[in-house]
């Protein structure tokens, strides 16, 4: 039976989203495993968001494991969907694998987009006084954490320009480490 | 029994996370139920990031419910640490229940933060290109939606100031909500 594996990410909120989700799909399909990309499910004009959710949630209970486009969303960290559905496939007990097209960690992160950090009892806060995760980590803690002790890795393969969100080099690479 | 209940939230980003926290966990008290707040594990100069991860791991399953602050953190929506351990909760089977201090819809505070908004085929993209989610909701769908789908429900109450994020007004509506 062939492995499936829910393709997660912000990718849907790009406006090639179809298109995207149909390459990385192919992709899986070489390495003879099936993407499920959530956009195939809600689509359609009438669609809600209790119906995306349930969607979204009977595909990642369908899954055998979870890919998970990290790449910052509207600010330092990782889409709040994406995040969300990381956490609820890892309570599952599914191998879930990270990607992200930015290589920069998210204390740097962080520091450019609200530092400069102030230094106090050996701990670093941002300019509105709030501490700052210094782990070196790609993300919150919660994240980087749950992906190792689920036995996945997060794959960083830097990449600029409009279709950077897509993160398909890194994505390449997690698939590569999925199907090792 | 005395019913657990985890306290999620970026509050432990606050310089003083465990004031809030006990603040928080007398506020749990005083209504008959007993609050978890993350803080009290990972507290020590030799916490590690796999250590914090454990601790509130284990508190998480500990908990028979969970209350999370959703209040924006570093861009438009709550925390990520805070919204995986709601997808993990969620997929538990717990109920879980959200609270903000911040009035504004996601659309709105996206539109502040990413706008001016452009409209094309009846759908609305930030300046970025990227779609906005325009169900006039707290947060990413899959968020609100998760909070309903486990029978709990979002409080708004409306702060500003230093203490905004940890929406304590919120944080008593809530547990109110909760205790019902």
């Amino acid at each position: 039976m062939t492995c499936k594996i829910y393709l997660a990410g912000p990718d849907v909120f790009l406006p090639n989203a179809r298109e995207i989700g149909r390459r990385k799909c192919e992709l899986c399909q070489e390495r003879g495993v099936e993407g499920l990309f959530p956009l195939d499910q809600d689509a359609g004009a009438e669609a809600t968001a209790a119906s995306i959710f349930q969607a979204n949630h009977a595909l990642m209970r369908r899954a055998d494991a979870g890919l998970f486009n990290l790449t910052p969303f509207r600010g330092p960290s990782a889409d709040a969907g994406t995040v969300f559905e990381l956490g609820l496939m890892f309570a599952l007990g599914k191998p879930v694998f990270g990607y992200t097209s930015t290589s920069a960690s998210y204390t740097d992160r962080v520091d450019a987009a609200f530092g400069p950090a102030v230094e106090r009892d050996a701990r670093r806060y941002d300019r509105n006084g709030h501490l700052i995760e210094s782990f070196g980590l790609t993300d919150n803690l919660m994240i980087d954490e749950a992906v190792r002790k689920a036995c996945g890795d997060i794959a960083v393969v830097g990449e600029n320009g409009e279709e950077a969100l897509a993160a398909m080099r890194a994505f390449e690479a997690c698939l590569e480490m999925l199907c090792a």
